[in-house]
């Protein structure tokens, strides 16, 4: 057989041509253009082909600032450029130098917001989908996968008593964990309303920050448990039963108490699942927005389980209780209990133009008043994942 | 502080607004569109707003084929059609109705090729990103997250001393593996030319078609392992030590024998790493394309190590060894003692348009010749996704 289809149109050549023109090739045929193009100087170059457009721009965090209005004033937010067509439809624009992040953008045509289709490196933010690229160097060498030893990120699902349902969340287990008779720390790591169990891990780098930071040495191996804060849903949009649908940025129940009460099932799930010290002085809980909320209450409501608690531009709002609840009672008198029993590390980092920094800020005021240590991060920036991958990495080498 | 917040601007409302109009929503601003809408009666409409554009037109794989051109001579593809605008500039397509399956679709805007914007489900198929949508019902069913107990899926890496480097794989372990104390049988799974360790688990859906298969008793529990078939590559594109890059259809030194001269390396991780009943009965190997021809050799190469062969649309063709390899000869020997060694199941499946058909049709009939018994499917359609999903979905239940 072998002897006869080598000398027939079968041969690798019309294999590998043939299915790089098939039907799929022909449906969504890709462009031979480079985009984005970082160049030696870390200055980089977008290209889109698009002939027939009038105006092509292009949006992203590297960008220049500029002042929009919103309904509570102005607000700075990178200004979108103008690409330049060339002879042949090709748009382009190259930007300044840039410094060592991971960077997200979008193209706008004619008005509609499009994705680059040559670059297949996509994150979900919400509803929104934009492309990604890193430029190495200082702390976003930690954001890139280095040729060092690997965690394992795994997506499992455990049973929650209190919301009665299984859950999906994400489990980073250190480097050597299973082949290893240690018992690790553990790092519960909530994320903001929008998010869920993929953003951590996704938008949030975890994986690389905590390989490269243990690799350092900088940080202790330890387990990162990634859970879904929004107590409607059993997993990420289009991961879990509720199948595919658009992503909304509250989803139905969320902060009203209920995720806060039953977190001790995750501690639990975690603890009998996991080779784990399973003490005081080996758990922290962090989170962003939303997940800072979740960790500040979580942490003060279950007053004496956490030695190290996080909060990266906390959410920190008044909030009503659900029905039979009463998480959100008693603030300052479960807040006192929690630094009374005393802890390791209370921690909370904020960026100066963060909406949520003047609500911190007095927060701040609140636990001086009442003699409660913390650490304090101010940083450039708002209510970013450039901030809280920074966070991140200077929370965990806090830790244990 | 939190009576004084209360009455502040920075109650909940506004949290919620200024986060969605925050920068990041300023920027990318998501349009308030319904698309793709399914209907009662599983007709599909997909929606797209561009108010200057002159042409918007939409490609999927569930729309009425048309014959292409290629260097072969014509070729099946499915037809763009053409949307309608109104007078808002919102341009729309009803489709048919559309049989259950798991679809990819995208849009051509004036000749450009750009994704759903509100439509955040996107696959990766080699450089080509695509929207998806799955109309339930029938086999569709089983590529469906329902409410049945789920196995968990890890991104862990292995040493493999044969390729010299530290490299990722996908692992499916089925519902209750963790709790358990029982030994599973292991399906190693590989993927296709331009495919890598994520292409089973996104776009072939594994997991949901493992945890509906186990869940109605259809298949037996057992370990999924889905390693990446590029010997240059540590890691899928984006995922390893190179970083993001674009890409491509086949990696360098691919198909030259050094994986499947290599493969026990990834046995013996399995083995040595999960509870598995470490025999050829509780083995098999399958894989699609490319990883049809990898596990053709891989079997016969590691002649009494798998009871179970499936090749799926596999690339029957001649290849040259790397050199120091042999592995690409004495095909009809080792053949001929694998089959005298004795295996439970050798298992065929390929599409009537494949461009593969005959190369297998030749294979089958050296089979015959030999009087080596297989099992042998024959589908509609041709090297698609779509028909590697129902493969798996129909050898899973033959296995163990």
């Amino acid at each position: 057989m072998f002897s006869k289809i080598k000398h027939g149109i079968w041969a690798l050549g019309a294999f590998f041509m043939l299915n790089t023109t098939s039907a799929q090739e022909a449906l969504f045929g890709a462009q031979e253009i480079k985009s984005p193009e970082i160049h030696a100087d870390n200055s980089v170059t977008f290209r889109f082909m698009a002939p027939k457009a009038d105006s092509v721009k292009l949006t992203g965090d590297f960008l220049p600032t500029i002042k929009i209005q919103t309904q509570f004033g102005p607000m700075d937010a990178p200004g979108p450029v103008h690409l330049s067509k060339d002879d042949k439809g090709l748009w382009s624009f190259t930007s300044q130098v840039l410094s060592p992040e991971l960077y997200s953008y979008s193209f706008e045509v004619d008005g509609v917001k499009v994705t680059d289709p040559n670059n297949p490196f996509l994150i979900r933010d919400v509803a929104s989908v934009t492309n990604i690229f890193i430029i190495g160097g200082g702390h976003a060498d930690l954001y890139k996968v280095n040729d060092i030893p690997h965690g394992t990120v795994a997506k499992r699902w455990y049973d929650s008593p209190g919301l009665k349902m299984d859950r999906r969340l994400t489990v980073y287990t250190p480097p050597g964990y299973e082949s290893s008779t240690d018992e690790y720390p553990v790092l519960y790591l909530l994320h903001g309303a929008g998010g869920d169990e993929e953003a951590w891990s996704d938008l949030g780098r975890t994986a690389q920050i905590m390989d490269n930071l243990i690799a350092s040495g900088k940080a202790k191996p330890m387990i990162v448990v990634m859970p879904n804060g929004n107590i409607s849903q059993d997993a990420a949009p289009g991961k879990g039963s509720d199948g595919f649908y658009k992503p909304q940025f509250m989803a139905p129940g969320t902060m009203q108490g209920s995720y806060e009460t039953n977190f001790m099932d995750i501690v639990k799930f975690t603890e009998s699942n996991y080779r784990v010290k399973a003490d005081k002085a080996h758990r922290a809980i962090a989170g962003l927005s939303m997940g800072g909320f979740h960790s500040m209450h979580i942490s003060r409501y279950h007053a004496n389980v956490f030695d190290y608690v996080g909060l990266f531009s906390a959410a920190i709002m008044p909030r009503e209780n659900a029905a039979g609840l009463d998480v959100y009672s008693d603030i300052d008198g479960t807040l006192q209990t929690q630094m009374d029993n005393g802890l390791e590390l209370y921690y909370i980092a904020i960026g100066k133009t963060d909406f949520l920094f003047n609500a911190n800020k007095e927060f701040r005021k609140k636990l001086d008043d009442m003699g409660m240590e913390y650490e304090y991060l101010e940083t450039d920036g708002g209510h970013i994942w450039r901030n809280w991958r920074v966070y991140l990495s200077e929370f965990a080498p806090k830790l244990f």
